[in-house]
């Protein structure tokens, strides 16, 4: 059965999961790179997005941390996104030039779901992703990318906004939260004004892994 | 050199170091004795706190979490408090029955000062713990602090609206935190509107232990 999930979702001691002032050069703000460290330091991130140009085969750490983000990547048929994890190009799309962080092979594989209020045609690129732009909010986001999933996992991969948004509507089953070792200071809050408790979530799991801090958070 | 620390003081992922509805039964607020559960286990917590009354000796966990615990209770002269930590009366001091929470031997065993807007006489208890009640503010604390310590440590015990205090005014020289693994959901939060990076504070050094990730935090 297709669950809707969060999984190597990052935030600082703090609570951001990304830092002030984003920008093109810097999509995770001050700090956000720092703060994946982790799961980039894991074989498992290392396969999925650099196994491809022929490095980091056989690179990366194994342990708590790998295993922990290995389980996270597994069994997902679709992505949803917000239009700030997609890009930094704000209001009407001026043109198609952007089309994504990723470059022209994205480390999805399958169809993703971009949220934004502003229409434009799906986008094929290399390797199997296909952009989709939503326009009519999470909840059809999320029908269209159960449908695409085709029997596996829906994945919420961010931001902050948007998990946040899918959280307080109790539309995720099962939530992995990373809590990295580091201050951010100031940033995208994934807590503050939002009562998980009160939402009607709980941890179900916790592990202590090399790096991070890992929670497992579902429905109660 | 005397050092002016934080130590074992314990917040959840969600960023609050007690939870809500806190009363005089409940005086670290719904979820909060949860929230302490890693210190409660270790050998340190149970010498200090329950030794005296013949249980607990040679109890208790060993391993990362109590050697950062004993760490941190390690060579401290004095310890400074906010007045909701040492009791649940507000206002004037209506006459001398509350004695704290910790009955008549109280786990500090040398002078604690009280801040208070509202004068009181200093309160000898067994075990070699003192009350002094402080109406000038934090700065006035530390000072009488610092003398009484001769030498030692100054550790600035709680709750998180003095912590908050003493870390804005940039007076804490050794911040050690806690992150437990538990969601409060409400409650007091360590670090909404506090940015401990532009206050200027860092990480210095991270360890993940069996039930909790601690951080060491000091000035940049």
């Amino acid at each position: 059965m297709t669950k809707v999930r969060v999984a190597n979702f990052t935030v600082s001691i703090d609570g951001y999961g990304a830092g002030p002032e984003q920008s093109q050069e810097n999509p995770l703000g001050r700090g956000g790179k720092e703060l994946h460290g982790w799961f980039v330091a894991t074989r498992t991130f290392q396969q999925q997005h650099v196994e491809g140009e022929g490095e980091g085969e056989g690179e990366g750490t194994t342990g708590i941390d790998n295993d922990v983000a290995a389980r996270g990547v597994d069994n997902i048929g679709a992505w949803i996104m917000g239009r700030n994890m997609f890009g930094p190009v704000r209001g009407e799309w001026p043109d198609d030039q952007w089309k994504g962080w990723w470059g022209d092979n994205p480390p999805y594989h399958g169809p993703v779901f971009v949220l934004t209020h502003h229409a434009r045609d799906p986008l094929e690129m290399e390797g199997g992703t296909t952009f989709h732009f939503v326009t009519d909010g999470i909840e059809a986001a999320l029908s269209q990318a159960r449908e695409a999933a085709g029997g596996k996992d829906v994945l919420i991969a961010g931001g902050v906004s948007t998990v946040r948004e899918f959280m307080q509507a109790r539309l995720i089953d099962e939530m992995h939260l990373a809590i990295s070792p580091i201050l951010l200071g100031a940033g995208e809050s994934l807590f503050e004004g939002l009562d998980l408790s009160e939402v009607g979530y709980q941890i179900i799991e916790k592990q202590l892994g090399e790096a991070a801090l890992h929670v497992m958070i579902a429905r109660k």
